[in-house]
């Protein structure tokens, strides 16, 4: 008997019938033999219904009373699939994020779990029930409701899985697994059938969107083994696992991952003193604004260019930040822009192989495509461009790197 | 200082609009000099809309879930509300029916409050802030979201000021008062300055809608003062008093209440042994249907019949139990109908006066009225009479206890 997590996304629960239909990949599930804790996200449109609503109270909702509001999306979910698990013969229990123990900091909005309680979870599941929990959603020391940030329902799944020491966390989603980058940009993309925590950290964060960041983090973190699947289709999905599980199968280059919602900004003429990194993104990070790449370089005596990237909703906010502190600085200027995109290859094959970073900037070059800004790590390479040439940068790439065949190791 | 207990329902927060119209009067109410909870009901239209959901996925929801279903209006509303009261510069808090510490019984759909731990609530009232608690619902010993029932959100109201000891609790709703009756049906109906919570119980529980008929009970019984205003105009609504309070103003009869959804079922040639009325209410009682009137009448030689009135959507369910019952007991059958309505003659100074009841059935009579049953109590008497005769009959008794201007006691 094998403990499982299954996540199901808004699509997923996007309606009565695909609810229903959830219900039955649940009790599939428990009927082969396994043990079953559903995590469930509001049904699709739900929460930006309740955003807007709350866009008609006021144009900055507090944030307290907006998690108690969006919380409520999930809450509906759970009831829907309690119901229509029940309808199947399958007795269950939902639980929202504070009654299923789910603990978190205090932040509002954009809480991180710190513990789960899951005396009540375990009880559940010995005595033969299916638990339903609202994803994305815990409580404070406070006893007030909190919201991890939208898409925090896969780290609910993944912290669950985690605290229960569950066998797989399973990710049902509209897509039936994690390819080489998005098929709709390039319809020969590959799926893979296993992506290391590293690669798929990348790809994530790098906005292949199909699952969210900080639930990779955590899988890895704790060891979860996670698997991507269809929640519309049978198949195996891709399962999300550590490195040396499985090293003969391990490609050079996993994917090309790429993200539209950037935005750059850069204080030009900024006295070069230490500190002033910490000076400029300090400030940011302290509005919570979450900072990307981040590229420094001399521009002239004493004078450094500072240029970062945030996602593009948290632009204008950042640029006000950045412009009062970048006066007090004493900078020559601030400026910005929002018409960029960021392009990555991925694969931790990458770390042991030189000329990867030629490759790729000569498949760009020959394509005449201008890179605005650099920046590597261990097992990635990503470049900002202009955002009009993105498709035609993953196209290229994912040509230059032979990704719709799987590549082998050199 | 008053310590006010606002609750509004779901018209008053039908719409962003009318919430921020709300804040408005909350906020006008807190710069009087009042300390103020509101309770709020879901948006118009969410209840049912939330029931309708749970129709798609099965004919007879869970009773938990369906719980944790509905009570994500309330939440709601209290969340778009302290959103509205903050861009008033209102600093408010909300909260649900469980973290304002309102502990009910065990069961769902139905429950009843048992106690309210009003530390939380205090705490915030004396910081200034305004409390904003989700009305009609509450949490139970297993940690489980519980709902009062529909219309609930007056119970929690009234159970909030008894805790809190409030000077008043302030039900805005969409009338601007207490009538003698149903202006729609009668257009020189009164509105009543005063009335008493013995009057108020019969004139709710006999439809006339304005106050649910458990928050009128609990107000009676912990002498909460209860005010029932309009949400939409100013004006001092009906006050709902004690009779000793104000005996001057003291009238033979307050109103004429009357209620639709009733139907009747009778078990006819039943043996008359004793406890045969327990065995066939008991059923009935046990399936948590509520048994409204109940008149036994002795048919033949050691037999009965006996019938009994129940809310028109359990007419079905009560029939299927009483016909198995009946059957049992030997009864030689079981009819009834659901196109039947109640009209009763209300007011404690009946009390003291004789004659009410023949000035009822003789205004009857006189327009050739049928009367199916008779049942009688303090301080009213209430007929069951074909429903296609309803308004006829309540515009004929208030004219005839000539409610349209006040009447001077006899």
């Amino acid at each position: 008997m094998s403990l499982l997590v299954h996540k199901y996304g808004g699509t997923s629960v996007g309606s009565p019938e695909r609810i229903k239909a959830v219900a039955e990949k649940v009790k599939a599930s428990v009927d082969a033999g396994n043990q079953v804790v559903v995590v469930v996200s509001a049904m699709s449109g739900e929460t930006n219904r309740l955003i807007a609503l709350a866009g008609e109270m006021s144009k900055r909702p507090e944030p307290r009373e907006l998690d108690v509001l969006v919380s409520t999306g999930e809450q509906v979910s759970m009831a829907l699939l309690c119901m229509a698990l029940s309808e199947l013969g399958q007795e269950s229990r939902s639980y929202t994020g504070a009654q299923a123990g789910i603990r978190t900091d205090m932040s509002h909005n954009k809480a991180r779990i710190t513990d789960i309680d899951t005396e009540k979870v375990l009880a559940d599941l010995n005595k033969g029930r299916v638990v339903v929990i609202a994803g994305f959603q815990g409580i404070n020391a406070d006893g007030d409701v909190t919201t991890l940030g939208r898409g925090g329902s896969d780290t609910s799944a993944v912290a669950m899985a985690a605290a229960l020491e569950a066998d797989e966390c399973q990710i049902y989603t509209d897509v039936d697994g994690v390819y080489t980058t998005d098929p709709r940009v390039v319809p020969n993309a590959r799926k893979l059938a296993k992506i290391t925590f590293e690669e798929m950290l990348e790809m994530a964060s790098l906005g292949s969107k199909v699952l969210q960041i900080r639930s990779v983090e955590f899988a890895g973190k704790y060891g979860v083994a996670l698997r991507v699947l269809s929640s519309f289709a049978d198949g195996d999905g891709t399962l999300i696992t550590t490195d040396e599980e499985n090293p003969l199968e391990q490609a050079l280059i996993s994917g090309i991952a790429f993200n539209r919602d950037e935005a750059q900004i850069t204080v030009l003429g900024v006295p070069d003193t230490p500190g002033i990194a910490y000076q400029i993104v300090g400030p940011v990070a302290d509005a919570n604004i979450e900072v990307d790449m981040i590229v420094q370089n001399i521009s002239g005596d004493q004078f450094t260019d500072f240029t970062f990237t945030v996602n593009r909703t948290d632009y204008e906010r950042t640029f006000e930040i950045v412009s009062g502190k970048a006066k007090e600085l004493g900078a020559v200027d601030v400026s910005g822009r929002t018409d960029i995109a960021k392009v990555s290859v991925v694969g931790v094959g990458m770390r042991s192989h030189a000329g990867i970073a030629s490759v790729m900037f000569e498949a760009l070059a020959k394509d005449a495509i201008n890179i605005l800004m650099i920046s590597t790590s261990e097992i990635k390479i990503s470049v900002v461009v202009d955002e009009k040439y993105l498709e035609l940068a993953v196209r290229t790439l994912h040509e230059a790197f032979e990704l719709s065949s799987p590549v082998e190791v050199v």
